[in-house]
């Protein structure tokens, strides 16, 4: 039986699409043997009618840029979803029944592995941030009509990143965005803080400066209501607030905690107590509007900042003149800030295309999310704050992977080079952090022209681009124009007979350089390789460095562990070369003291560089360079 | 001359105080050269009244367990926690200009340094947290009626985890806590969001439960009304609003844009218009109470949970049992958990001691900061949610080792293994981002009689402490009572002629050694180390084995980066003897599957460690073992 869809008569048939989902959802589930069956329960009225109604999508073409958006911020309730799109006749019943197989689309929480899927969603708080960028993106740089819808569980609303994102929505008047709260009362392990208590969330809401609607989830015109008036209100997002039952129409777990995240003991027994399969399909309703999207304006070709051997100036510095002359040349391109843009440089691409900036202030959770939520639209988002402030978003980040989102982030005012702020604002562990994020990729430049170039790189490389920035102005030792590629690294010093090699990034070259100079003094001929891409990493050129010298002396600003020196360490783990490697690296906790001090506290300056290479040069051939066939194992 | 602090007629020599108080930020932060003046001007006034009325602490006893505790979440403004330091007599004027020198005391955010400063802030949008925890105690814990004022900056309040904060206060009635917040308008780079909109934070606050009291932030009067009815009102926590002007006091920076973080350029100029330094002592009020803190009863000798050998038990579950045990022998613990324990299994402590758990709900931010705040008066909390989720508050725990916290921190549901609910609920780069924590401990185990002993041994550790806990039931190989030390590890096979080492921890521990049954059926004998201190690192019996074998096959249940193959590694970076390490990591992101096909797909199972175990074992030596001479370099 097939839906018609725009007539309020419909709500008896509505019913059944909502019958149909909670069934489905045990199917699934219970097929699968794991899976959170009554937290979908409690959702499928609500979601009935968005499918039914106001749901404007195509199916057969999920890149049209006029489809609304729906994001499970709960999205444990994955079974809801593809019951869903099972019942718009997306997805086969049978490929339903394959939820949680090893290989199938349907994973335990929705991931962009279907095509309707925009972002990956499973962390609790993290939807409704995203669903932020792509409002955001909607009404400010798509500028179509398209519609946000985000399904949120309660639980989730004690996540701090939900009210970032309230707030941000009605700071931006994010009319495009609907909320639609599954306020079922139990969490995982019992009741919320606040149960079945709508007027808390409404009033809290209002207070933010959303609309907020408050219905009984489980009556169809309630719902059918709501959503007419949530998408009719102009200048303010709306919230559906509803009053829902956790494991809706069976009553061996409806509203009873113990439940939660289990396939139903009797399946069967459910599926008949709610009535049985209705074999309804759904036509929903697809966009009306063709109108293209809008685009900024562009000149090219791309002009990138050019910076003169012999003087000085900051990476961060660079950063931003590079972003805005990036932004001049791809209209794509849109930057977010958190309130540091005077810091990070990014202010120099606000002052020049206000329209493609928003300033996300500080709030980097939703700066993250709201990254992730262009893109999903095609958008080229570059983010920025300091660096030690990335962690706070780094749940977000490690979504975002899982997302295969592609975003741009900037972290600045890195390591003890920053000098008298002192290690709150410092960040030591962000190379670690940002390694170990699946297919990233991390960049630490060491000069203005080294960052223009990398800038421009980063926007076409897929993934999570980290690009990680110096407070301190350096020298300019490469030329305009030079070429850096992602994966490569730069050799500054070599000569036949070089007895140790010195790897560095960003400030660190500069205190190798110094190093270097000193040690040729004493007759010791130091290899310098300025490793700006330290993921992916330049293999070739440390074995060429491996096999032509006693080995290495790494030296990052940054704690020892998971960054430069041991992604060094992992590129020879497994080799017939296996070079020795002395690791600086900041250990003590840092205090206050200007640059200069630091990185001598540190044992990350030139002065400690020499130290090392030298005790490592003792250990130099006598006759170079050695060949493979002395080194045994 | 000293002040009297306890009439209202002072409010003329309140006013004195706060001229000193900005005269000296002024004074602190132009002979440092930079620092955050106009920041701490702002809040002055409202610091004054608080330092000569309402403040109850005995600078000369920081420990008193009944001092107040004043915690500047705007850390920036620390020049103004210095001058009151001064204005208290607890430190010197000469130490006061010693401001963010190298080896101060004095940094330019506030650090635990200092006696009276109970956690590192400079990271916004953590001190309100914190002082929820420090509140949490407070009431709950050692029922004292200390009240904890926190002053927070409006920047800040864009924060997601000040919501946590300020709805889990409200939420738990903490009157006891006092949020002062100064909303002074500008950011470091423009207007906030909401400018002097008092009532935007109002009804907010209200929304959510507090009492809120909005005032003119530079009216003595007003603000000592204010913190009156603070402290006089029962039953939820108050914050003062107070409308105030960035740089108030001297007229070429008050109220002005561009003057964040820069000391002022004419000090002596604005010294002159402040009024000059007036040259003040205040005389702190000490607490008056003097009872003992509340103390939990205990029953000794620890009874730690006993698991069979041949049986199987999950490490979450072992946790969960052992922490449970731990509390009956330990009075001074106190248990988190975010809204999980039912998987993390807290709740078996939460349902047996619930005078000492205390539910975070899913807000894993501020259960950090309530870890750090209750340690602040000395008590021992474990805290747990999945490990995945512990990203979420990475910058908190960041912070905690700037703060020199020592707290106890569980992460379940590691790694691939748990199964079909899929990536997003699995960390893989949790051993990365804690082993880049500072100071910190990084815990694995793979059985149940080992989690018990560990959970007992991180309880005596100082630090952040990290444990992670798997969701299957795994073998118990290990017998009750056996000992395991931080910093060791286990050799679980071991012959006079092993060809290779295999290094694993957890989950993959059973791998190994089923691996190692394999390969000795085919006649290569592998040595099996438990590498459960992944750190500190058990590096001795690496070397012995690196001396003994041909090398290591590592194998985690983590990606690549930052985990425990490179912490192998890193044990030999710039040793003589450099062994083979073959790393066996989860390189491709997991989708949904059961927990067997995971490890299988992953290549980190017993099939996967035989077959790189075979190919390492080609480079085992003819005779054993080596000597060192025979290796060069």
């Amino acid at each position: 039986m097939t839906m018609q869809t725009s007539t309020p008569t419909s709500h008896e048939s509505w019913r059944l699409i909502a019958q149909q989902l909670r069934v489905d959802s045990i199917r699934a589930s219970s097929t699968a043997g794991s899976g959170h069956p009554t937290s979908a329960m409690s959702a499928a009225d609500l979601m009935a009618v968005l499918l039914a109604k106001y749901f404007r999508y195509d199916f057969a073409a999920p890149k049209n840029p006029h489809n609304d958006h729906l994001i499970f911020s709960k999205g444990h309730a994955s079974p809801l979803l593809y019951a869903m799109y099972r019942a718009a006749g997306a997805i086969s019943d049978e490929e339903l029944l394959t939820y949680r197989k090893r290989g199938s689309r349907l994973e335990g929480h929705p991931t962009p592995a279907l095509p309707w899927v925009d972002v990956a969603t499973g962390s609790l708080g993290q939807g409704l941030p995203i669903g932020v960028g792509v409002a955001l993106a909607g009404k400010r740089l798509d500028r179509l009509p398209y519609r946000v819808w985000v399904l949120t569980g309660d639980s989730e609303l004690a996540e701090g990143s939900m009210w970032e994102a309230f707030e941000h929505a009605a700071f931006e008047h994010l009319d495009n965005l609907t909320a639609v709260l599954d306020i079922n009362r139990l969490g995982q392990r019992g009741e919320t803080m606040h149960g079945w208590d709508l007027d808390y969330f409404a009033t809290r809401l209002r207070a933010v400066g959303w609309h907020a609607i408050e219905i009984d989830g489980h009556d169809i015109a309630q719902i059918d209501a709501a959503f007419a008036e949530a998408t009719a209100t102009v200048g303010q997002p709306t919230a559906v607030i509803a009053r829902t039952i956790k494991g809706m129409g069976v009553a061996s777990v409806a509203d009873k905690n113990g439940f939660h995240g289990k396939a139903l003991e009797d399946a069967d027994g459910a599926i008949r107590e709610l009535g049985g399969r209705p074999n309804v399909t759904v036509t929903v309703s697809k966009p009306a509007d063709d109108r293209p999207p809008q685009h900024f304006s562009v000149q090219q070709p791309l002009g990138l900042p050019r910076y003169q051997r012999g003087t000085k100036e900051a990476t961060r510095k660079a950063y931003g003149e590079a972003l805005s002359a990036l932004g001049t040349a791809r209209g794509d391109v849109v930057v977010l800030d958190g309130e540091v843009s005077n810091s990070t440089y990014a202010d120099i691409f606000a002052k020049q295309k206000p329209d493609r900036y928003i300033e996300m202030y500080i709030a980097e959770q939703q700066m993250a999310a709201a990254a992730v939520g262009m893109q999903v639209r095609g958008w080229k988002p570059f983010a920025s704050t300091f660096a030690a402030f990335w962690s706070r978003a780094y749940d977000f980040i490690r979504m975002a992977a899982v997302s295969r989102a592609n975003i741009c982030l900037c972290g600045s005012h890195a390591g003890v080079s920053i000098g008298e702020d002192g290690p709150s604002q410092m960040a030591l562990e962000d190379l670690a952090a940002f390694r170990a994020i699946w297919s990233s990729t991390v960049l630490y430049p060491c000069d203005a022209n080294q960052t223009a170039k990398l800038v421009e790189r980063m926007a076409d490389r897929d993934g999570i681009v980290y690009l990680r920035t110096t407070r301190e102005k350096t020298p300019i030792i490469y030329d305009p124009g030079d070429e850096f590629l992602i994966g490569g690294s730069r050799v500054l010093r070599q000569s036949g007979a070089d007895a140790v090699t010195i790897v560095a990034a960003g400030i660190t070259v500069h205190e190798a350089l110094t190093a270097a100079d000193t040690l040729a003094h004493d007759g010791i001929a130091a290899r310098v390789v300025d490793l700006y891409s330290v993921k992916p990493i330049d293999s070739a050129t440390l074995r060429a460095a491996a096999r032509d010298t006693a080995g290495f002396v790494t030296v990052e600003d940054h704690w020892p562990e998971g960054g430069l020196g041991e992604a060094v360490l992992s590129v020879f783990a497994n080799e017939e070369l296996r070079p020795r490697v002395v690791k600086l690296a900041v250990r003590a906790m840092p205090g206050s003291a200007t640059p200069a001090e630091q990185l001598a506290a540190a044992g990350i300056d030139a002065a400690a560089i020499v130290e090392a290479a030298r005790a490592l040069a003792v250990h130099a051939p006598k006759e170079a360079p050695w060949s493979i066939g002395n080194r045994p194992g």
